[in-house]
């Protein structure tokens, strides 16, 4: 242990030493995918010796390597991701019937799951088509203004819903997103009631969404599943009539699937 | 896992406590998604009271959340392997690149880097055929009896290679695998003086492979393109024929666009 350490209760020091490597990891993207010694503790506020120490550390561990003075991560980062998304239930389930779906009416596919106050992508099972849109698995959207935010947000109790919407940053994204909270809550209500979602470009211009939950085996909603279309395309209501259906049989198979595992 | 991130370096308490908490992390998978204090600390090798450390740390960082006495991983994660997918320079250029090849040639398209005897998969476009292979971003397979492993292996000098081959523990997956050391140097040689590798059902039966190398600024490669066929449409000669030139197009495309952000 060195000073550093021993300066603070155990516990802090254990989780701070954690929660800098782990910073260190994510320092690394694709404007600085490698880097010195010192960019990397420019980077995370560490001085040069800690960073070096973290560095090191990430290197015997195979999370890193290094070449010349240059730093770069290494593919076994992968695996710390991919624990995660094995560890769903419906990971591996959903993926055909996405496909399926997705074959089916032309247009992309995708499932999300709820972080916080944002949706983050578990999978996509993009279009043929030349205006795809461009979200890859572990990306982040805000959930108030998406679809399948939308959908898990009504699965939240009023408290969770409340205090989730206030840490939100609420804002317009475009003339249409639905900023006002009682309007919202009205909306997130609707959801709730009617067990799907649809967004009529509330995130960006010509970008619609259309929800369905994904449930366990009590009835509990644990992702959301989408089919997202171009206004330039569809209206809304034409969303809903045509894709609705489909959207619900899918999401419905993978629940069913989920719940006979599980 | 356990033996390799746990004793690392023992009695350098950072390295330890870091690569115990990526143990934890990787304990969670499709057979154990929400796990007990106790079976964490017993698939871990930790003891309970360390194990319970772990877990408070990374709930405290937001990588782990408790449902009662339930412990799941959160979406959190995949921020750490987004951080690697992102930080290699051919990523987002490949993609779009492999999506239009694999929709000209109706096969699915992969790109994989080089981890030691392995190689790991970063990125992949499905094609919408009824038997497709079922490989995701993260998964690995051995390097030695791959097409993509081949072109990346061929990338090693002689001592590299010698070294890689000796620590693959390399059998017949089928009865077409080279394992004669001899004959799999001498594939490789042949690869890197060809520039592509062609592998026929030699890690499974009914698989085939055909794959070019993706290269940065200076020549190197920096990962390997391929294209999966199945044994009952194509011949391996077949697959040469009619997708070759199309891969290795596509191969240098990406590598123009590396060179040129580069």
């Amino acid at each position: 242990m060195t000073t550093e350490d021993t300066q603070t209760k155990p516990g802090d020091s254990y989780v701070q030493s954690f929660a800098r490597g782990l910073a260190v990891i994510r320092a690394f993207d694709a404007a600085r995918p490698e880097q010195t010694l010192t960019e990397v503790a420019s980077a995370t506020g560490l001085t040069r010796a800690g960073a070096r120490r973290i560095l090191l550390t990430l290197q015997t561990l195979g999370y890193v390597e290094a070449d010349g003075r240059l730093f770069r991560l290494t593919p076994k980062i992968l695996e710390l991701g991919f624990a995660y998304l094995t560890s769903m239930p419906f990971w591996n389930l959903a993926d055909p019937v996405m496909e399926q779906l997705s074959e089916q009416i032309h247009e992309s596919c995708s499932a999300a799951v709820l972080d916080r106050t944002e949706i983050v992508y578990v999978l996509r099972v993009p279009t043929r088509k030349i205006m795809t849109i461009n979200l890859s698995i572990g990306s982040r959207l805000p959930a108030y203004c998406t679809s399948m935010g939308r959908v898990l947000l009504s699965a939240l109790d009023d408290a969770a819903l409340d205090e989730t919407l206030a840490q939100s940053g609420i804002r317009a994204h475009t003339p249409r997103t639905i900023t006002d909270l009682g309007e919202l809550k009205a909306a997130i209500a609707q959801v709730r009631q009617q067990g799907w979602a649809v967004v009529d470009q509330e995130l960006e211009v010509g970008l619609m969404s259309l929800s369905a939950p994904i449930r366990n085996r009590r009835g509990q909603i644990i992702a959301a599943m989408n089919i997202s279309g171009n206004a330039q395309r569809h209206t809304a209501k034409q969303m809903v009539k045509e894709f609705l259906e489909p959207l619900q049989q899918a999401a419905q198979t993978v629940s069913e699937l989920v719940a006979r595992r599980g």
